[in-house]
C-alpha cells in the first residue's frame, strides 16, 4: 500500500465545487476516476478541504492510498493523461501512511481578485470579480486589520449550524494592487463556508465608502451574518496554498 | 452626421472572428447590433482589420457614422449596456469624418502568449498556447531578428492569392519571458492572414531546437508556406494596439 500526496491546480468554472455529490460534476469525482484508471481500483481521494462551485485552486492538496507499482512520477503522468484539461496534477509525491491532507493541514492561504474599474474587462471574466467603482486601499487595509488574530467568525459565514465551532485564527491579511486588480491575500488556520468571500465582500463595502473600516470589528463582535457585507462571487477566489508541519509529508516520517 | 472611433476589448473564445458572416456569430455583428439599438439605425462598423476565430483583442479599433444626439460618453455607456460581457467598448471618441479605422491604420501591434512548461496550467486555458517543452529564448530572438524590416511574407501566410501583395514591414519583434509564459510582441505596418501565428509557430520550432535560427531567413526567401513551422493556435493571440498618424483621430482635423 502506498500513500500519495497530490498538488492540484483547477479551473473551477465548470464544476459544482471540490466535493463529490451525486448528480453534480465535481473535481474530486474527476480525480477519483483518473486514479481508478491509473491504479485499477476504486479509492477515496481526501482533499485538504472543500472549495465551492466556481472557486479555483492554484494549489489544492489531497492524498489517497493505493496498491500500485507506479512511481510518483508515473502516477503524475498517468493522472494528467486521464484528467480533463481544466484539472491538472502539478506535483505527486509518495508520503507516509500517517499523512492526512485534511487533518494534517495547519494553514491555508487564499487569494481573491477584484477588478475595480469604471469599464469592465472583456478578457478573463471567469477569473475575477468586477466592481465598477474605485476602491480605497487604505480603508480596506484598515478594515482587514480587524480580522487578524483569533475571532469567532460566525458573522462571516453562511453556515447556520449553531453548535459548530466558528472560531478561527487569521495570521495574515494583505490587500495588494496589481494593475487594475486588487488582490486580497488571506492566511489562517482554517476557513468557514463562504468566509473569505464574505470578508472580501465586506471590505469592498469599506473600500467604496459604504461602510467605515472600524465597522468590521463591530460585525465580528456581533456574530450576526446579516450585519456583514454581501458574499463576493466565487469566480474571484483561489485556494493558493495548504501548509503542513515540516516533515509531515516526508516518506521518511514513516 | 457624427463619426465615432471605438477602442474595443474582446474575448474571442466564443466567436467566429471579427468579421460579420451569415450564419456565424461574429464580434462585428454583436457591435453593429448594439450600435443599432443605441442609434436606432443600421450602420456598418469599420474595423481596423479582421481577427480570426478565437483570437482576442486587448485593443481593436473601429469607426462608424450615425445621426445621433448621444455624446461619445453616452454612446460608450449605451453600447456597453447592449453588448455581451465578452465584448467591451473601452473608449469612444468623436472623430473627423475623414477618419477611417482601416485605411488610416499605420501600424499594428500583436502579442502571442505561450506557456512553456512540462506540466500544463489548468487556469486560463483560453488565453495561451501550451507547449510541454522548454523554449530557448536566445535562439528564438535570433530567429525573430530575421523578420525585422521589409520582406515578402508569402511563406508565413495561409493566403493563397498569388496576385496579392504579400510584402510587409516588421518594425519590432520582442521575445519576453513572464513567469512560465513566453510573450512574443510584434509590430508592423500590416499582417497577412495567420502571419503572426505562423511566425510564432516557426519560432517555437527554433526555440525547442527543431530548426536552426538562421532557417527563418531561408524560409522568408523561399516564399514557400510549406517550409515554415505550424500555425500556432488562435487562443494565444491578442491584437494589442492599432496606431494612427498623430492628429488623424482628432475632431479638429475636420
Amino acid at each position: 500500500m502506498h500513500s500519495f500526496l497530490l498538488e492540484i491546480q483547477y479551473d473551477g468554472s465548470a464544476y459544482f465545487g471540490w466535493q463529490r455529490q451525486a448528480g453534480f460534476l465535481s473535481i474530486q469525482e474527476k480525480l477519483e476516476e483518473a486514479i481508478e484508471r491509473a491504479t485499477g481500483e476504486k479509492t477515496v481521494l481526501h482533499g485538504s478541504g472543500r472549495t465551492d462551485t466556481g472557486v479555483h485552486a492554484i494549489c489544492q492538496t489531497a492524498h489517497f492510498r493505493a496498491n500500485t507499482k507506479l512511481s510518483a512520477e508515473q502516477m503524475l503522468r498517468a493522472l494528467n493523461s486521464y484528467l480533463p484539461r481544466d484539472i491538472v496534477v502539478r506535483r505527486c509525491q509518495e508520503v507516509s501512511a500517517k499523512f492526512h491532507a485534511r487533518f494534517g493541514a495547519r494553514r491555508k492561504r487564499y487569494v481573491y481578485a477584484v477588478c475595480a474599474s469604471r469599464i469592465p474587462r472583456a478578457l478573463g471574466r471567469a477569473y475575477f470579480h468586477w466592481v465598477p467603482y474605485p476602491l480605497d486601499l487604505k480603508k480596506m487595509r484598515s478594515g482587514a486589520a480587524h480580522f487578524l488574530g483569533k475571532h469567532d467568525f460566525r458573522a462571516f459565514t453562511s453556515s447556520v449550524d449553531k453548535k459548530k465551532n466558528t472560531s478561527r485564527t487569521i495570521s495574515s491579511f494583505k490587500v495588494i494592487p496589481s494593475k487594475d486588480l486588487v488582490l486580497f491575500f488571506v492566511e489562517g488556520d482554517g476557513f468557514l463556508q463562504h468566509m473569505v468571500r464574505t470578508m472580501v465582500g465586506s471590505l469592498i463595502e469599506v473600500g467604496r465608502g459604504k461602510m467605515p473600516a472600524q465597522k468590521i470589528g463591530e460585525i465580528l463582535k456581533s456574530r450576526n451574518r446579516t450585519k456583514a457585507g454581501p458574499t463576493a462571487p466565487a469566480q474571484g477566489l483561489y485556494l493558493l496554498r495548504v501548509k503542513y508541519n515540516p516533515g509531515s509529508c516526508e516518506k521518511s516520517a514513516l
